[in-house]
């Protein structure tokens, strides 16, 4: 069982949107081939064949317009998996981690933001509170229902259990750039439960 | 107690240590100013004050000579910490991880190279060789200790162990910029000892 949470564009987007989606196809495509810091509107308006001016009229920055391309990317089509027990759920969250950093361009886009936010403390505000902590808030769900199970102690550490989750996949897949074995993502699993139970 | 494990620069660098030395410093600052991408030779021979011969007669190439300095920050000043109980290493070893990953200029410098190696798989091989797979063999030291002590089970998972002890710190600290509680370290260490022994 899966519930989709699905948050609607605003504005302009929800007007046009086949323009939104090929807007959002050029800024990925650019991010993945330039970088952040390259990135310009400019090339993002040629490739989507639209005029700079319809890009400001949808967002007042380049940041705005990246940032929220990848929050709809990264938060508005995430998945929250409800399988019933505590390990599964962990697993299809682990499965829904991979696929995010091992996405053909989001794999190359995310450590070149990570690099960038480094050096740029407002992008990376934008990124936490718009990526960062949405995400955390829709790992919390599984979390919060295996307590309400009594799967996990009522004071589960969920700060630290919400790093535990996301670290090891990012750690291997895009950090190490290590393979992950078939059952790598089950082992883990095996591995989450036993420190959060407590 | 700790042991300090340290290995002998090759060459030409042990015959001028100030030079390799300043070299070094230059190389570090560089990197964090510019970035791999746009790191030169011919600037890391103007703020070392040598010429770029000098840096040519040490490594071939600008990879050869990032991947040099790197290493030695990285694997030859690493700390391997013998504390005679399996969570008393893993803490030393999760503040170490803290104190390499926030280290003023490499706290930098790590994000951008990962980011550069999702470009350059030959890069991505040279930090893999050199820098992460040297300092997992000195992360293991601790761990097989623990099973020689039987503190862990002698069927420990090692792979994944690994990622486990340094992927939340980098993903709090360097991905997510987040704080790191004063006693986050010691509660991501009970954490790491539950998932660990089975």
């Amino acid at each position: 069982m899966t519930e989709r949470t699905r948050r609607a564009p605003t504005g302009a987007a929800l007007l046009q949107p086949h323009i939104t989606s090929a807007i959002t196809d050029s800024v990925l495509h650019e991010l993945a081939a330039r970088g952040y810091g390259r990135l310009s509107m400019e090339a993002v308006a040629k490739r989507a064949g639209v005029s700079k001016s319809a890009l400001y009229r949808r967002w007042p920055s380049k940041q705005d317009m990246v940032i929220a391309v990848l929050s709809e990317f990264s938060v508005a089509q995430a998945e929250v998996s409800d399988t019933g027990s505590l390990r599964g759920d962990l697993l299809a969250t682990l499965r829904a981690v991979r696929d995010w950093v091992t996405h053909p361009r989001f794999a190359t886009i995310l450590p070149d933001l990570v690099a960038e936010a480094t050096r740029n403390p407002t992008l990376a505000g934008a990124i936490a509170a718009t990526i960062g902590e949405p995400r955390r808030a829709l790992g919390a769900v599984p979390l919060r229902r295996a307590i309400d199970r009594g799967e996990l102690p009522a004071d589960l550490d969920l700060e630290l259990a919400l790093d535990l989750v996301a670290a090891p996949v990012y750690w291997r897949l895009t950090v190490r750039q290590a393979p992950a074995p078939p059952d790598y993502l089950d082992r883990l699993a095996d591995h989450i439960v036993r420190a959060l139970r407590g």
